[in-house]
């Protein structure tokens, strides 16, 4: 068939209810549709290939079977939710996660069929916890709630305290989509990742009950005497037999496992489910990458997030050059040579974060915790305490999901923990919630914690490698997404502080100049550019780096001090950043030089690239030299 | 027998390995011994009697079957390890909470014996992992690590995190001993409750097994079918006669129920634990307040924490004033008469919060999510996606715990959720980890968040009534503990502001005056104090409340500007709080008058009293008027 007929059946799909007059054949040739249209579309732009081609039958299934938006379907992460766009009205990819294009997850601006927009992971639960409630209490009791969960998802800490929850709500139509491809990024590890296992190699409860009739039967009587002693036990019968053991204890229903591929058993599964009236969990088992060769035959994270790709191949379709997350990788590999109480922890993300290298070189020192970042600081701080030293790799982002344990059981108690946050600042495209621009304020208030923004690859090595001298606080090492820049070279130093760019200024001698550009991280391109377009411009200036920001450099203020104004610039947000931790040292040391501070407007940013977003928030190299150029002539800062 | 003899044998403990010798009668004694002590001290001083009460013989036969501090013996929340101190050297309760005299909870700084001070729940398993795990990298495969959590502190999401990892290491010989009295504060809720009530109602695990055994014996050959059978579901005999599920599925050896107030019974589980050689669950059935009528008595909380009491009544010695908290339940009850989408959610901390009045006029309103603060926010905004107002009610400090939701599912969503943070600013004997100092700063990075300080009692009715209002934005209302002070009405306004004091200058037109005083919540005293004793110095001053503290008022950048200082004075840490903001806003606007902000400095604090506490780090009237003296005379920025 040619190009048109092949896509024909997935453009007439306009809203869920188009699927329901269907045929079995023609669902079938939709799902086949749905793949070739992911691998064709993603490869173009990068994105989740592998999670949604695993949920195509799944998500089918899901849409026939509940009335959305009625029936709330919830995606949890939200990456796996490409077939849902699809069937939802969404089918222009052509854009996806960039400026005015769709997003990499769902977005209730984009479609009243999306309800839950954080990429964070394992909230689905606790949200559909709320809206159940909400349900009933507004009359609406019989509307079931469809929440969809990975497994690995499933180890996060907010799962099991909704889980928790929702099973005291016997009453309350919640159905729990256990989406179990036995990996998140990479194979789920844990205690529930063994059970759940168990669970699928048992080859169906249903089997099992029939068997135990069965059984029953040929032996009536010490059948009777035997499901009598069992059900004086004060459990059902089925208790006995399917090993179903912790949903069930929980107070849950629990149908499966169900193959996630099959459609007709996904819709039976679900409608039984939909039936009854309370807390059930269908636990399904789905391939990631299903369908796609080179998907299928990566063991490493079958293609969870991929950039641009070939389709057939799979392969990238161009390199990047040397990247913040390898620089990393490859300086704790070797750190593990040198300390053997260097150890490396995880949260389900060894290969994202660069720990790969090391876990390969040193297996029995790295561990990977799950989704499960406040386990993640805990641990750490339990290992600190016996005098290891842990060094905890997660994204920016989601380290505030840690912040409590982070403060009171790693700083409170004085521990030597390392945390290393890849992706911080504007990552851009996968959206609001991925940009990494809260850390630097957090962790301002935690009593003695040590906070590194290295400003290139020397730097990462450099300060990493300071932080895990550190054995009485914890210290945290923070960098971009991506390429890193070329070498930075210091041309001298003030305190602990290096100077980047000094001016030679006769009249107020070293170090003093018209304006202090004081530099965080990656942001130190930018400030030099800036500094050159002042210079053309007549007015001279000091850029310093201080590399670690937390706590302000004790040379800081009497620096400031040489200057008429001083300007900060970070890429984090501007509320409680470094910026304001220095005008506060600024401040307490009476030294009252104005000061301004540069950074990220404290909002939720849309997706974009990076640069098309630090263009609009004017974090650029031109666009800060204006603003000063613009405050030294109106307020007469400069010495002319 | 007289008093000496009454405590001989307490007195003669000096350290665990002293208990090896006692008799069970001996040991009997003693326990009757600690009983009394506890109620006759923590009468005198205030603390916590009933869990303390409950976990007399527990920790007895601990410390008699393990080896502490070889053996780590680790308190989730520690407020249970008073019986713990008094076995490890520490047996002068006089100044128990109070300055320089014994913590409410572990701490390092006492003992050897005492490894986690953190008092957040839930945390004690994620230690336990960790300093297991360095146990075999080090190569003490072989020393036990003991943690003991309470049920409700189960209920918490770390609790899950670090099950899930201990339960994958099954060399590991972590002892979990669930120390279950079927409350935390309050009885302890949810699915895992209901499932630990099974456990309980078994009537033990070892009388199934013995049972199974006889019958087994009795009909050989259908006896032999029937194991076979068991066994060929692959899961041995006992998962399928005792009801232990949910631990034994994830892969943790369940020993119990055991009685935990016999202690010939506990030391048999725990050495039956501690010779496994994997993580194994000893769950033990307590009763909070055991052995203290006034206690056992008390269906509310079993005197959970108590304050100065009489010890033969149980009443408390003295009535202090209305509190804040009062105000905020009598207020909840109003709104929940007048709006019937008003709901209130709380984390295992029904009466303490304030909300137990709510509960009783409107049952099917409220929900108790356990010790689970992120569930509390996420299900909150499940809530609020329905059109209902949740009012979720916690300690501030314990917001920490539900930041990232707070962030991303309640401000991302654009949801109006309101959060009342009690005991925040510096609450003092609990000690560091519960002085609510962290709020004003983490908050105020979280987009679209509207912050209220109340300053009275009529204060916390209005903002509260405000905050539940807003409709697309989380609102939090935070105040501090114990008694409200008089009602201190404004003498204008400015802006959105409160004028509490202005003085006439003839010069500088309305509200300009040598210094601007932004005083936030209840600071209010305090700062009137201080211009007061600035008066009497010939220093004029504004004091202004801005009641919303985020986001910083349109109005006070143009009122900071008829002023030569500005002064911000907070009960919160000063890293990136309410003086941080004032001073960004400050800058935004171009106005740079000097400001100097006064808070909390940003670091632990030992427990004291809270004036105490308050003198040692300036908080006062008399210290914040010296030190702007101070500012004003040095740098003129006086008028005169």
């Amino acid at each position: 068939m040619d190009e048109e007929e092949r896509v024909a059946l997935l453009t007439r799909i306009r809203g869920p209810r188009d699927l329901d007059r269907l045929t079995p054949a023609q669902l079938a040739e939709l799902a086949e549709e749905i793949r070739g249209f992911l691998v064709e579309e993603v490869s173009k732009t990068g994105g989740h290939l592998g999670p949604n081609l695993g949920v195509v039958e799944l998500t089918l299934a899901l849409h026939r079977v509940f009335d959305s938006p009625r029936d709330r379907i919830l995606f949890d992460t939200g990456h796996q939710s490409y077939v849902h766009k699809l069937l939802t009205g969404r089918q222009d990819f052509s854009r996806l996660k960039m400026k005015g294009g769709l997003s990499g997850y769902p977005s209730r601006a984009e479609s009243e069929h999306d309800v839950i927009e954080n990429s964070h992971a394992s909230t689905v639960l606790g949200y559909a916890d709320g809206l159940a409630k909400a349900n009933k209490i507004q009359g609406h009791k019989d509307r079931p709630v469809v929440a969809v969960i990975g497994d690995g998802a499933l180890t996060g800490g907010m799962a099991w305290e909704a889980l928790n929850n929702i099973a005291d709500s016997r009453d309350l139509p919640v159905v729990i989509v256990v989406n179990d491809n036995e990996r998140s990024y990479s194979p789920t590890i844990g205690g529930l990742a063994n059970h759940l296992s168990t669970l699928r190699t048992t080859q169906g409860y249903e089997r099992f009950l029939s068997w135990g009739k069965d059984a029953l039967q040929r032996t009536p009587v010490v059948g009777q005497a035997m499901f009598d002693t069992l059900h004086g036990a004060k459990k059902g019968l089925k208790d006995f037999i399917a090993p179903q053991g912790m949903f069930e204890d929980l107070g849950l229903k629990y149908i499966g496992p169900i193959d996630g591929h099959d459609l007709q058993a996904l819709e039976s599964a679900l409608t039984k489910a939909r039936g009854f009236g309370g807390p059930v969990i269908v636990h399904c088992i789905t391939e990631k990458g299903r369908g796609y060769h080179a998907a299928e035959n990566n063991d490493e994270d079958r293609f969870h997030a991929v950039g641009v790709i070939h389709p057939d191949t799979g392969l990238p379709a161009k390199t990047a050059g040397k990247d913040w997350t390898s620089v990393f990788g490859e300086e704790m590999v070797a750190l593990g040579r040198e300390r053997r109480d260097i150890v490396a922890i995880t949260a389900a993300m060894l290969h994202p974060v660069g720990l790969a290298p090391f876990a390969k070189a040193y297996p029995e020192r790295i561990f990977d915790v799950g989704i499960a970042e406040q386990h993640a600081a805990v641990c750490a701080a339990g290992l600190a305490t016996n005098g290891l030293h842990p060094v905890v790799a997660v994204y920016a982002t989601f380290l505030n999901r840690a912040f409590d344990q982070v403060l009171m059981d790693v700083a409170l108690h004085r521990l030597g923990v390392t945390f290393v946050l890849d992706r911080a600042g504007v990552t851009g495209t996968d959206g609001a919630s991925h940009n990494g621009m809260w850390d630097m304020s957090i962790l301002q208030v935690v009593p003695g914690l040590r906070l590194a923004a290295p400003r290139d690859a020397e730097q990462v090595r450099l300060q990493l490698r300071e932080a895990v001298e550190v054995t009485d606080a914890p210290t945290v090492v923070r960098y971009s997404k991506g390429s890193v820049g070329p070498s930075l070279p210091a041309v001298g130093t003030v305190g602990g502080m290096d100077v980047l760019r000094r001016e030679a200024d006769a009249t107020d001698g070293e170090d003093a100049a018209d304006v202090l550009i004081v530099s965080v991280g990656a942001m130190a391109p930018l400030c030099l550019e800036a500094a050159e377009l002042l210079a053309g411009r007549g007015i001279t200036s000091t850029v310093v780096d201080p590399r670690w920001v937390k706590p302000v450099d004790a040379a800081l203020p009497g620096l400031a001090a040489r200057h008429r104004l001083v300007v900060t610039v970070e890429d984090n947000g501007r509320a409680g950043g470094v910026g304001s931790a220095i005008a506060q040292a600024l401040r307490d040391a009476d030294v009252d030089v104005p000061l301004r501070d540069f950074g990220i407007p404290q909002e939720f940013l849309d997706h974009a690239s990076r640069a098309e977003i630090m263009a609009e928030i004017g974090l650029t190299g031109p666009a800060v030299a204006a603003r000063i150029e613009a405050l030294v002539s109106a307020r007469s800062y400069a010495r002319s």
